[in-house]
């Protein structure tokens, strides 16, 4: 795994010579819209519906806004910025609209599945997913600055074009993302331990809490004594369902795992509330008390 | 369970009668003594050691503060603003120290154990808990109006003093908390649920985090792809250790129950992954939320 934050081993320059192509201008694409525009590129995009092309002119999200995939021809560097269900199974326009000589990328939360399909599609395809917050999505979440500070991880294979790669850590850099390149496995696996398995334990703390209220006959006392702190615990759960579920569906064997590994912590917690553990019990906390830090 | 925000049933003016005592300058305790002397109440606080009473004295946490527990003489209200574990075993010159005439109230975050401990050590006891944040804690973390709007709970029972009760409201009405009275089994019930099984939920998805990434050897990738969805969701379980671990030993049966349930509803998430139900589990996911808002 290396990391670093800047200039692309091609040198600054390259992004600019040709128009870059947005397939999508959700959060993700409308941000990269307005960003890469603020720096100076000409951005094309293609949406699906004329109603969302008019809305995203209106908002000025790129430069040219069309339904006809026409639209990307002449682009250097294409981002796929599609729900993943949409970007694993392609539509056969879309495909036909690819210039070949174009890098092509995405953004997608799971790289494997990805790599899969896609580098047999295209000679410069380029595995990445920049993780940018995800709570508001459509033709009305772009934002300026959703990438700055934030890491933009790419997952090359060995048969990775180094220049299509350079291209996109260029792209990276233009939003001020922080550059990683890992293994596509990894990543899928770290990604369901901080975030896709997180959310099915994050709703099923909301299941709880209204199952168990209705169980202790305290359905609206659950719901009035609830603070900051569950709060928080309960956000993702109680976030996007098409995006929970395309996680878990796209990365459905990490995930699995990563309940498990999470039942194992979970049991071996309860045990000590159990067995009165608590100097045990409070050494465990102490760890994660003092582990937190280190994921932020 | 009755709901109210404003005055005590013995009308205002009762609490202003004699000093109110506080037992503690924590985080509850002197955000209390910041509060009442705010709102033109005389405070009395017994601390245990003498550096804290000089700190304490130093941001006027109380008029009058003291190490011996004479302090405590002539107050009409007395609040034990003590951890758990001293709160359920109280120190004999304390007990001493508490004037049969007043009343005694505590901030426990668990009912039933101390109705059961205090009841038959002090006729004017009434169970209490406000409902306010606990991130911070010691004689440094007191703040004005920390329990505006919050949840101020009592649980009374059948031997519960009414005049009692209605001077523990009318304190709860001048910092502005909201009254709620409910039995103190379905209080330990719910906060078990909202709160004190959370923590255990939240703990174990940061030692998931590590011992998974440790085992897909991306120690350091699970760290930089962690993002504001796990800071949220891992608040709580990194949260003050010896707290979590009170919580957990002093509501231990609610909590063990708590984390059945909340076992069986991961478990149903988890096998609707497992099977590949993904409308099943978007519809999960759609009622997780709905539900949410209900809970804030």
């Amino acid at each position: 795994m290396t990391s670093s934050q800047g200039e692309s081993a091609q040198g600054p320059g390259a992004l600019h010579a040709r128009p870059v192509g947005l397939v999508g201008l959700g959060l993700i694409g409308g941000s990269l819209g307005l960003d890469l525009q603020a720096a100076g590129l000409e951005v094309r995009a293609l949406v699906h519906r004329e109603r969302t092309a008019e809305r995203a002119r209106e908002r000025r999200l790129a430069n040219r806004i069309d339904t006809n995939p026409a639209v990307l021809q002449g682009c250097g560097l294409i981002v796929l910025a599609l729900p993943l269900d949409r970007l694993l199974d392609p539509a056969a326009e879309l495909l036909a609209a690819l210039p070949s000589d174009a890098v092509i990328t995405d953004v997608g939360s799971v790289k494997q599945p990805v790599l899969e399909r896609w580098q047999p599609l295209h000679p410069r395809f380029v595995a990445s997913h920049p993780m940018a917050g995800t709570a508001e999505a459509g033709v009305e979440a772009g934002v300026r600055d959703l990438f700055s500070g934030r890491p933009w991880v790419a997952t090359p294979t060995a048969s990775t074009d180094p220049a299509s790669l350079a291209l996109v850590q260029e792209l990276a850099a233009t939003v001020q993302a922080q550059w990683l390149c890992c293994d596509a496995t990894a990543h899928d696996q770290a990604v369901a331990l901080i975030s896709h398995m997180p959310v099915l334990v994050s709703a099923a703390l909301l299941e709880t809490a209204e199952r168990g209220g209705q169980a202790a006959a305290a359905d609206t006392l659950v719901r009035q004594l609830a603070s900051s702190g569950f709060a928080d615990t309960s956000r993702i759960g109680g976030g996007n369902p098409e995006l929970g579920t395309l996680m878990a569906r796209c990365n459905q064997e990490a995930v699995l795992q990563a309940i498990q590994h999470y039942r194992q912590q979970l049991s071996e917690l309860e045990a000590l509330v159990e067995q009165n553990a608590w100097p045990a019990l409070q050494q465990r906390l102490e760890h994660c008390q003092a582990l937190r830090p280190e994921f932020l």
